[in-house]
């Protein structure tokens, strides 16, 4: 019988990740809740060296962009062996290609990974990745956010931290999930703590009247608030609007 | 004189991050480009241990949330004086809290604080911060996405190199600025490198046709299509929708 050092008969859920940039792993996720939940076996973190699937004595794996462009394309006939190569380590995950591109990742997405059995993921560098690379291996491009970065090792992260965190047993308190910021479709409400007044500052009455009620009330109407004023596309997303 | 080390008389642009894991930095900070540019003294990465701020002598940086609830926050009193030491390491940089409550990071964001002397990060753990903190110290909340993560150290990560890529002598050839994604308010229209066919797969006939003028504007339309298929909320922002 094998062994699960999650105990709870689960194999770990499966992370692994094709990047040029090995060492920049396990980095934010080797510390705290994921480092626990990884030394725990809840979870583990492989990474694959796009490197080693390069061509020739110096291993090349990028080239021009057809057609002109600054920058340089990561090859189409590296990638794939290396693809191929890591479905075989891990052939049930879901291919996912980190690129601004990308279906935006957002906590529903994060909590359909999780419930699987872990991701591969593909960590571009450069101008990107020959796009024949995406339709032939049906990578699904995901992106973290707005914004360019310098590569998708720090986007990789940020979905397997999102993942990860949802993992059963990886939070002490499963209560702390659920009154999250987007967790109940609204920004969380302000958060205080001891002591009482600070610099002329105090908390409100209302946390320290012992009235579990009216508090849940307060934060709600908080809650309802900030998404307001901060986010009202989280209140009337587009698809509502258009229909 | 100072010495500036990278050559242009410049400090760096400066990355500060107030966190209880400095050990998660520099991760994917430390590799390739954004290293590189950190060895070249074009900016600088320090962290600020926020225990050294505790109280007592188990330096205790959290408490309970006032009115009940899961997991911890963390203490005004003890983020507000590790605040003030960052704001005299680095004074002139804006105070940021990375929170699934904030602004969105956007490319502009990043641009807007790539231009100036750097950043001072807040990284939370937990269930938050104290809400006090951030009135009384004026943080700015910036939030990289609609998910939540385990701490705001990957946050941060993703903030500084966003930033960085945009610092100059960071990328080498200045023009793979300005095709990318969210810089032309399009995503990136599809690259191909060589092989020119590749698994029965070719690379389009325009891209290999030598005609700059019907490339350039094959990309344009391909951008085009790929942002109204997978992003209309692009082409059409909110804040047009209600005028």
């Amino acid at each position: 019988m094998p062994h699960f050092p999650s105990g709870d008969g689960r194999p770990p859920w499966r992370a692994l990740v094709l990047t040029l940039f090995p060492d920049a792993f396990p980095g934010p996720l080797g510390v705290s809740l994921a480092g626990q939940a990884r030394d725990a076996g809840i979870w583990s973190l492989d990474t694959l060296q796009i490197r080693d699937f390069g061509l020739g004595k110096h291993r090349q794996v990028d080239d021009t962009p057809a057609g002109g462009g600054a920058g340089m394309v990561l090859r189409a006939d590296v990638l794939g062996p290396a693809l191929d190569h890591a479905s075989t380590l891990s052939p049930d995950a879901p291919l996912i290609y980190l690129s601004p591109r990308g279906t935006p990742l957002t906590q529903s997405l994060a909590r359909s990974l999780a419930e699987g059995p872990g991701v591969t993921l593909l960590a571009g560098r450069f101008e990107g990745i020959d796009e024949r690379v995406i339709a032939a291996k049906g990578l699904k491009e995901v992106s973290i956010g707005d914004y360019v970065l310098a590569g998708g090792e720090v986007a990789a992260m940020v979905l397997i931290e999102a993942c990860i965190r949802l993992l059963p047993g990886v939070l002490g308190a499963s209560e702390s999930l659920t009154s999250e910021s987007f967790e109940t479709g609204l920004l969380e409400y302000p958060q205080f703590t001891k002591p009482r007044d600070w610099q002329g500052r105090a908390i409100p009455d209302i946390l320290l009247s012992g009235d579990h009620k009216k508090i849940e009330a307060w934060r709600r109407e908080q809650s309802e608030k900030l998404t307001a004023d901060r986010r009202p596309d989280l209140l009337h997303p587009p698809h509502q609007k258009r229909s």
